[in-house]
């Protein structure tokens, strides 16, 4: 079983470090069909060293082309062509892109799906089979709709999205361009909203409200955003969430934060912009979160957290005292042993002093 | 894109008042057209008051009419008209409610949807497209079974339940009457079984009980409720699970309970009635949790909990207990200062003693 | 409703007990058509009693047969028919498998579903309606395709593998044989890499690998494995993965071990053969785990395991440490009045020596 898959690309050096409007070092001449990572570079792949940490890697390597960073010092023979780039990664990135576009893209409506009457699609779109498509819902140019999607009345899908197979979109919800939203996600299940009644039942809340995602959002696999029960919940901009996480009702992510996964947002939360949350973090209801704030993983925050600032542990703290605090946590027994040994000894001083 | 989602719902205050039994202060004629937040209230709108630290906004809003409680007493002027109830959150819940009823009720088969011929259907149901019916499933009245939805052989659905689109349920569930299961929740997938064998590997232990949810229980998007190793795992009457849930093989769950994303509840847990726990807790196997219980957000409980308790953190500690802990956590950089202090000074006493 | 599902089995002890290469002490004529629990054995049932914390249940069960460990030396009467086995709580599991294969196979091409016909199908199989199978995808033999189940392009799934109702795999992974993956779960889903632009805005990396699942490996309901970036996320051989666990794009997870639910690992980790992970743990990126290590609910790893390690607690500290610790704080208060005293009793004996 291959690894890596393969794809019937292939490419001169030359024309790649055109692409990239890079150098070429070396035979200009050699192909590449397949990307390769460099530590396991296979003749005819192409491979990039952007960390340094890798660069011993380049002398070894297997790989027929490997871009690299302008500035790169060679510190001994390379096998390999040389593409010299701004920023090897990023241009990897881009060659990926490319690469990922060359292959079948698809389009074309397959049967069964279920589209209503009353919706409009947009041109150029793929509808796989047993999609579903509402009443009045809105489908954009370009968008690809994986077998297996729902999209509930009333909602919007902007051009160039892509709904990946068995993503669920509830009625009235509304998606910007350029949107991936992966296998599994639930966006606009009702928020988790009950009164208490006297004899301890609950009474359903009803969520009327919807949810929003701006522009260039990407949202994981079997992630859940719940509707607002009024108003809207909102995800703006650039925004990228990975799988499992929980956004509930009424909460609004800024522009380009970053949630790794398995965190859950509670209700009425206000983030920021240009965030960085690790994985499982919780952040407890109607909490206020700046921009630029990171917060690490297990993080637990039920306080407001104010722009700029790097938060770590559950009661969350700032780094600086979460990193003297962690020190200290783990040698507690050893601080125990001082404590006891300490008692020892001032009882000893009491006794001699009583003498 | 508006937050808002229109409805065509028009009506007059005196209206609302008669409706909900209370009385109307101010211009009984005006009318309303959707509902919205009070601090964010527009005219045409229908708010409510009732938490007190909103107060202010009463005599901002431009809402045309608010909902407040019985005894509310005014301490400036207001613009809009005003419902007096004797629970305005109550009292708005029920108008939310009528308001959702309103709009579009979803009955019919769509088609394709797939229906074995042993299952019975019953009358008045919304059956969406490529809903799948199993073997000698039995469907209640007014039952909504969305798109995508999978119901196995010799499931039950009670009357009036709702499982929106890609809601999975396995064979031989038996899902109560006014349940709500939101997309993409798993009810009845293996038990996480195995008896390890001697080499290592492992033998799985065929998993042959099922699900009980009784009437009234709301399972959220994406969680997950395993069957039973033998017998049921049960959740009792008017519990509410969030998003994210997982309820592992055997558990029971009493009866109006809430629990909050990203729980995990290990197999054979047995829990109580009106329970309360926050998002991320984590209860161990085999392990009883009585009624009345609150369990904060992460909380790790891997002992017995009796009832009428509030628990907090991981290893879990009663409330009291958890807060002197989490202050003293919070400042142990300071504490060990102390202890270092400490020991220099006995040193010092030691050495003049000493002499 | 009843608890136990009704299967049409009826087998004589006697049969069981040739079956299992036990041996019968009682009636070996009676029969048995269910399996219970010993703790709530009903006649016309089979219960095990492998655990000794149950034996009391052995002198007071209305099961009709109960299934022991050879050794196993009695303290009282019985009323049930015993069958002695080497292993009675395997000799349990046996049956259930038995038991479970008994009852109605499926098999079958249901209508509609979509089959692309590049796509290749093995014998004997099962295609639930509104399954979806991709361009160049490989079946084997007698692998069962519940309904709502998609199978992206050029996916390979080995023989006698079951993947249930919903589950997505994404296009070119690779499952072995005997495989099952329940409902929900997510394979293949693009990894969460993305480049930050200087405008704080993020650039996605295309994510061009796949997902290799060896053989006997088991994924639980709603649990998401990502695709690798480059190359392959693989998961080995005999490896049981439980309900909504993410595993992140480039990990390898060697074989037999075991996760809980609501585990979260991060990209590129490695972990090794025979682990056993608790709920809720969390692993960083790039870390490695040795063979036979075990994890702790909640545990948080940010450093390298070796192999053999029982580790718990965030951050992850080895079992013998994290004991101590937990136990200090816990008792945090205490330790800080302890302080306290130790303060006031320096201070007095400072004063004392002045004098």
């Amino acid at each position: 079983m291959p690894g890596i898959k393969k794809r019937n690309m292939e490419f001169k050096a030359q024309i790649i470090a055109d692409f990239l409007g890079g150098t070429v070092e070396g035979d200009a001449n050699v192909t590449v069909t397949s990307v390769s990572k460099i530590e396991e570079g296979k003749p005819g792949t192409l491979a990039f060293l952007s960390n340094p940490k890798y660069n011993k890697y380049l002398y070894e390597t297997d790989a027929s082309v490997v871009l690299v960073n302008q500035d790169l010092e060679l510190e001994g023979e390379v096998k390999a062509t040389l593409i010299r780039v701004p920023d090897a990664y990023k241009g990897f990135a881009s060659l990926l892109e490319l690469y990922q576009q060359a292959k079948g893209n698809k389009t074309g409506i397959e049967n069964p799906s279920f589209v209503d009457p009353t919706a409009a699609l947009g041109n150029d779109i793929y509808l796989g089979a047993f999609a579903y498509i509402g009443k009045n819902v809105r489908i954009g140019n370009h968008v690809k709709i994986y077998p297996h999607v729902y999209v509930g009345d009333n909602s919007i899908i902007g051009d160039d999205s892509i709904l990946f197979s068995g993503a669920k979109i509830y009625e009235d919800t509304r998606i910007g361009a350029a949107c991936i939203i992966h296998s599994g996600a639930v966006i606009g299940a009702d928020g988790f909203g009950f009164a208490p009644n006297e004899d301890g039942t609950y009474q359903k809340i009803p969520q009327v409200g919807n949810v929003i995602l701006e522009d260039l959002v990407e949202i994981g696999a079997n992630t859940t955003v719940d509707c607002a029960t009024m108003g809207s919940t909102i995800i703006r901009k650039g925004t990228k969430i990975d799988n499992l996480v929980q956004i509930a009702h009424n909460v609004e992510v800024g522009e380009n934060t970053v949630m790794a996964a398995l965190t859950g947002i509670a209700g009425s939360v206000k983030i920021g912009s240009n965030c960085r949350f690790g994985g499982h973090v919780g952040v407890a209801g109607h909490i206020t979160v700046g921009d630029h704030v990171n917060l690490g993983a297990m993080t637990g925050v039920t306080k407001n957290i104010q722009s700029n600032k790097t938060v770590l542990l559950a009661p969350a703290m700032d780094i600086a005292q979460a990193a003297k605090v962690t020190i200290v946590y783990r040698n507690l027994p050893q601080l125990r042993e001082q404590v006891i040994e300490l008692e020892k000894q001032v009882a000893k001083i009491n006794k001699k002093l009583e003498e």
